[in-house]
């Protein structure tokens, strides 16, 4: 086995010396690989058929008379006392028939379009953190600094495809208006979509205005080209609130894209048992899509999955595990059998960036590709089971990203990379370095990792020893120093900055 | 999105207060996921029909006379002077025709036999670094002290199923007789089956020898019953030297398996693209399986891949690449095609126990899987492209493994599972912490992570703030002392020591 060892190698040459990050360019992922299906059919039919009796015989309790009045033109059983709502299955038919199988989001930059749905797969950024962490700085409360860092770093990755509901809550800002400063953020410093707070009508319709300003549109105008995204968490089991609600149907109103997540960690929110927890958030999401539907037939919505375990010894959650892996995977088996888009996460439960927040982000992200993920959320920089956006979380997560988008690269096939004549050419015991069929591709031929450093220990140890979270602090920093701030026409800045101003007037010290 | 992150948690209990290491129990793992199919059938058929070009028209290079012979007798083109093999695909329909879909490996302790073909999956120790690391005595030339410690490790994990060849090299014992302390090692700290090195036929038979007087055998009785197995590296393009040869055909003799490892670096020893290297690779592992079947038919003969990417600036092997986990998974697809056990690995190419260490052995990983891998060989302790077996990353490895063993255990599926009755016995926004369907499995419901902490960052802290490598350096520390070593009838151990103070004495200064 002497030969399966690294024999030296030539000299390493680094890519950062010059100052800039070499990394893959935008690109719409596809994963173009057969489905990876962990349950057999009849297994997922049996999911559906228990998560029909959820939705017919327990129900789902809502907090808002509008949601029930909704439901209740729609056919459904509502009890007004308990506000519970109890659907059959032909209210959930009816409203799979207007659901999109795909749909775009476009931001002010269209060349960064992104399609949600089919094979089609996107990298968001981590989203809610209360706090901060980098290896210089330490750990820290969210703060507007911080939150604008994070939106600079997903524009100049190109890994990351849309940036998700305050990637840290900038914590120094009023609680009723912040929400205006951060996607005035996302518009400034980035050209990508984002997702909207949906809690109440008022923020999700602040993101609606401010990115049809940015694109020199009206929000009408977006209706047929949604812009924006939301998501609507389930106060899992079987709970939608009434902020959530109106968040919903503010989006629905103007075709902007809803993803409805049951919030089901097992154990905890559901039943410890994995049939049960995807029959449980089988319901609770179909519910939540048939609400779009009911709102706006045609709304482009997300099947949303966040199924994952607890601790039974402690009660806290659990991120990146085999449970949650496998949730992955068979959540996307069930988005599919409905036609619906589908998004989940790939998180962890690490405190620190350490082995344990790679191997369970692996996990996770791994099952949420294997499962045919078409959002993978909170893809980039999430730690601490999500109490902390990370720097170098970020960027060890770009380098699992890339290295998945990579893998995702179907393999070329044809007569020249089955190579016969080069694998002739070169003597038995030689080497094809010098080849030409290795000259004439070997620049493009391997993925070039951002984060990897593979020179022998003897160079590595001269150069410093640096460990891989070492030089991800060197990363970021560096991504901050080469940032350049996209374009924006003058006008529309100014635009921005009047409405952020008259929205703050008015919204005063009540709710937006 | 704020229920998307954890709030707190119930105070955890360590569980490794009271000494022992929480682990999965001994298990022979079984892959029973659909096989995941990265190449279409076609493409499989081509890679076939350019390897058996290569066998036809480029031919193998061997140094021993006694496989021309061989090769002959079948009917094959053997030039003498270049000493160059050419066969037919009808020599290789052939051989294939009497190679084992599955066998067994049988060591002293029958109870921990494993399969190797169909869906089964074993993972195994390193094999083969120069060096040893842990921090906290640090990089350190290999040696038998340690040597002994890892051996103990992997006797101690379950989820370490075999023992590669030489976990780490004692060099400070002589060169043409170390491998009979180190089979004496394996033999003693373990009951598990072990690699015999195969360089030359002496140290081949030594390990067949030593493995049938601890299972109180002869070596002609191990015959259809195989304790011990070795790997064949191929000098690869396409020339197996002398040494390999002749382990090889002394492992076939006496009906022990042998498993075809070509060492195909892309770039290096094949071109750079992959369907060439996969090409090439089928042709060198069907000629050692060819050899396997023309020394003695129905010798148990595995298919073995080890096609990754060099980096094509440096010369310098990677490992944990997405061109590797493709690699691990089309390897898989040729192995089934021809109905021969599979063997691959999940090596990395980083320096150091770090964040790249742990991402690219998962990335490695899932490939093997995915790959329906029956051997994930060097699964636990590599480091440094190979060079050097690291505690701390054995600790890292066994927690991964670990982590695949319980994705790939079956969701169980029944009206219990699916938990409508306990779904429907939760208030709206409760929780199931107390609920009787939890209660009645909440102790074995989830898996239970040996490296990972998921206390809150507050309880972590308080406890330390140690990250998951400190956190590995206790479990290594912790196992060695609650190793125990298996119990030995001493009259087997007086005979094995006998036979290697014998077979010491016979070998001399001479080669073994």
């Amino acid at each position: 086995m002497s030969r399966e060892r690294r024999s030296g190698g030539r000299r390493g040459k680094s890519t950062r010396s010059g100052g800039s990050i070499e990394q893959l360019p935008w690109q719409q992922v596809k994963n173009t690989y057969p489905a990876f299906e962990l349950l057999k059919p009849e297994q997922v039919d049996q999911l559906h058929d228990t998560s029909m009796r959820i939705l017919s015989e327990a129900g789902i309790r809502v907090m808002g008379e509008n949601v029930m009045d909704l439901f209740e033109d729609a056919g459904a059983i509502v009890d007004r006392d308990s506000k519970t709502i109890r659907i059959d299955e032909s209210i959930v038919a009816a409203a799979l028939e207007t659901v999109p199988f795909e749909f775009t989001l476009t931001a002010r930059n269209r060349a960064k379009q992104i399609t949600l749905g089919g094979n089609n797969v996107t990298f968001g950024l981590v989203a809610g953190p209360p706090n901060v962490h980098d290896c210089i700085n330490g750990r820290r409360q969210g703060n507007l600094t911080d939150y604008q860092n994070f939106i600079k770093l997903a524009h100049h990755f190109n890994a990351i495809h849309l940036i998700g509901n305050q990637v840290t809550a900038p914590l120094e800002l009023p609680a009723n208006n912040r929400h205006l400063d951060t996607y005035q953020a996302n518009l400034t410093y980035s050209d990508l979509t984002f997702h909207c707070s949906a809690i109440g009508h008022g923020r999700a319709l602040d993101g609606i205005n401010m990115m049809a300003i940015s694109r020199g549109q009206t929000p009408e105008e977006m209706k047929g080209d949604p812009g924006v995204i939301t998501i609507i968490s389930v106060n899992s089991p079987r709970l939608f609130d009434d902020a959530m609600g109106d968040g919903l149907i503010a989006m629905a109103e103007y075709g902007q894209p809803v993803t409805v997540t049951p919030f089901t960690l097992m154990g905890a929110m559901t039943p410890v048992t994995l049939p049960a927890a995807l029959a449980q958030q089988n319901a609770e999401a179909l519910f939540g899509v048939v609400l779009t539907q009911l709102v706006n037939p045609g709304t482009p919505v997300m099947y949303g999955s966040f199924t994952s375990n607890v601790d039974m010894r402690s009660g806290a959650p659990a991120f990146g595990t085999p449970e949650n892996a496998k949730a992955n995977i068979a959540g996307g088996q069930l988005a599919r059998r409905y036609g619906i888009p589908y998004r989940t996460s790939n998180a962890n439960a690490s405190n620190a960036v350490d082995l344990q927040a790679a191997y369970e982000t692996m996990m996770a992200t791994w099952g949420a590709v294997l499962g045919g993920a078409n959002i993978v959320y909170h893809a980039a920089g999430w730690l601490e089971g999500g109490l902390t956006a990370s720097y170098e979380k970020f960027i060890l997560d770009v380098e699992i990203i890339q290295n998945m988008i990579e893998f995702l690269k179907p393999i070329k096939f044809d007569a020249d990379e089955l190579g016969f004549d080069a694998i002739q050419s070169v003597p038995t015991g030689g080497h094809f370095f010098g080849a030409e069929h290795t000259m004439a591709r070997y620049e493009t031929a391997f993925y070039r990792p951002m984060l990897s450093d593979w020179q022998n220990y003897e160079n590595w140890e001269a150069a410093g020893a640096k460990d891989a979270l070492q030089r991800a602090t060197g990363i970021w920093q560096q991504a901050l120093r080469d940032f350049e701030e996209p374009a924006m026409d003058p006008a529309i800045r100014e635009e921005l900055e009047a409405y952020v101003a008259k929205r703050k007037e008015d919204i005063g010290s009540g709710e937006p």
